[in-house]
């Protein structure tokens, strides 16, 4: 046995911890930089909690709300030389997997000069301004990561960078914020937290503590799996699914992701399909293809989730995916061999339980695709 | 669902991990102030380990080897000015429960000019030293939590103490250290652990995250009951144990610990019955005592042990506990009362699932001590 496990981040968890739990936001500094999209962080309630609890401590405020989606290195460059000019003090994440892990490269880049493109140098002169994240999605974990995944525009997919210093000090999880979620989001965003726990669980790095937390996350997306279908979320369901999510989070912060994260990213670089569901298109062949090198962890997995194999989960898989927008991609077979070339260049993929050549990763992309190719 | 999730440390766990992983040592300081007790940090092998990495790093360091069992106010105070003396950056616990508890509390009294009983108020005007825990049982679970527990003469019984200053910084989880172990030793360490996982997954405080490992340590406790009674034990087994026992401290950093060690400090502060020994003679009336209230947990604790109910958990401690010594306690029923009444007191009651007052408290010590009351 052989690990090492660190979550340097102070988890706060249930209804209205924001503004049960004041102090946190006072000890960082006078000045907060909150960093977040356009929708969420209103829509959710987040953002005013936020901005109540900062009035209430007398604590300078910036709303920077221009994250877009799957955040560029040229977004969070602007949002860096923003935090710098308003002497941010700490940065406040608030949304979806983009805000946050924009939150976390703009903590760093508002006190070191070097270009965003250097962020995955990993190594930072000065230390990143202390970060806070308010999840408004259930889906990223990233409120549990020290990673940060941005858009490659000159690589063609998403890359990720972070260490010891890129956690998050503080994040509240109040799953009220993740009521606002459409159906459709809500389902990509619990496919992207199951992702994360399968994936960490087939992964090399995985350890004795990340497959209890892997495990306890896939069973509790297989009890959700119904509200997910259904559309219909109690408290309870929405809660659970934070904790899911947070839970993988934790899992990938010591295992990393692996091929189907690696594969995703080129569909929603090159054809904007949500990053949640466009891992989950590849999960069932990333089953199969692992089957017989991790037999025992894949049947685990499957009882956990209730299904009978993974025929059954790739059925669930597509009556969940099914909900999502996006039915209409379409990818001819050299867009497909090129997606797959850069899958192979990730990094990531060594993380894999077995080792994924590139004829392996182009052939699960074809079969998971097959019914999208021209 | 509502908790609170943190811990500070970062764990390496492995053979050699020390050797392994220099670098953690010169993060904290250039004076290393190593404590320990008079035997197992030399008999382990962890104290010429941590000398030669210091050594290597040229890091100066002072062993201050006068922590006893069951450390009192006056040690901890006498470690404090030692290490004052010594100018010391940072502190480098080795051992047992004993010195990893007194070194966190020697971290503290370092820095500030205050008397050890002011330590119980856990506001500390200076931050404390950073900490390094280095394991030599399987049972404290120290290494993991911000909690030193010391003996307070002028309660009759011992303490904690602890905030979110007092993490370790840094723990090395190496099983090896832990093969010089003696038999009851190991045994009783175990029982600690087991009891940690007990009380937390029986606690008021406990929660999703605590119960998934508090359950996972009981598991792995039940594997490895065979290797405790024939003191037969393998690399997995001493690897597992160890694991055990940091989750154990990783829930109970969450959950406290409630009845079981409220009663088991008196019999160690008056009987000098050994701390996990203690716990475990209380073990089964508590669970008795709880069944009502906690019947999902109890029969979930019983199915991961293996054993049929609480009657064989009963004859599986009773083997336990007879390799340890002792065997020869004795007691009055007035000290009986004594001891009930001065855990009646001890804050940490308040922790158990159900409400325990005076007289249950009374009712489960006699019960579980009425062979050796005269």
């Amino acid at each position: 046995m052989r690990f090492e496990f660190y979550i340097a981040t102070r988890v706060f968890f249930g209804r209205n911890c924001v503004k049960d739990n004041k102090a946190e936001f006072a000890k960082y500094g006078r000045r907060a930089f909150i960093v977040t999209g356009g929708r969420s962080g209103r829509l959710s309630g987040a953002l005013d909690d936020a901005i109540g609890v900062l009035d209430e401590l007398k604590i300078e405020h910036c709303v920077y709300d221009k994250i877009e989606n799957n955040p560029s290195l040229e977004c969070v460059k602007e949002g860096g030389v923003a935090a710098r000019r308003f002497k941010a003090d700490y940065v406040v994440g608030i949304g979806g997997g983009s805000p946050l892990d924009a939150a976390k490269a703009i903590a760093v880049l508002a006190v070191n000069c070097i270009e965003p493109v250097d962020l995955f140098k990993n190594v930072f002169e000065n230390k990143p301004l202390p970060v806070i994240c308010i999840p408004t999605t259930a889906g990223t974990g990233s409120e549990v990561t020290p990673y940060s995944v941005l858009t490659r525009k000159d690589m063609g997919t998403k890359k990720s960078f972070g260490n010891e210093d890129t956690f998050p000090k503080a994040s509240f999880l109040d799953a009220g914020y993740t009521e606002s979620m459409p159906h459709g989001v809500a389902v990509n965003t619990a496919i992207d937290a199951l992702s994360h726990a399968v994936e960490g669980y087939l992964s090399r790095k995985s350890m004795p503590v990340s497959d209890v937390l892997a495990e306890e996350s896939i069973r509790l997306f297989g009890e959700c799996s119904e509200n997910l279908l259904k559309n219909s979320f109690d408290s309870d369901a929405r809660d659970k699914l934070l904790y899911m999510s947070m839970l993988g989070g934790m899992v990938i912060t010591h295992t990393r992701t692996s091929i189907v994260h690696a594969m995703g990213y080129t569909l929603t670089y090159f054809k904007d399909i949500p990053h949640g569901k466009a891992n989950g298109i590849f999960m069932k062949e990333y089953l199969k293809f692992n089957y017989e090198h991790a037999r025992e962890k894949t049947d685990n997995i499957l009882r956990l989730l209730k299904v009978s194999g993974i025929e059954e989960f790739g059925v669930l898989m597509d009556r969940l995916l099914h909900i999502g927008a996006h039915d209409d991609l379409r990818l001819g077979k050299e867009e497909l061999k090129l997606f797959a070339s850069i899958t192979a260049d990730n990094p990531g993929i060594l993380n894999n339980i077995t080792h994924a050549g590139g004829q392996d990763i182009l052939r699960i992309m074809e079969a998971s695709l097959k019914q999208a190719i021209m």
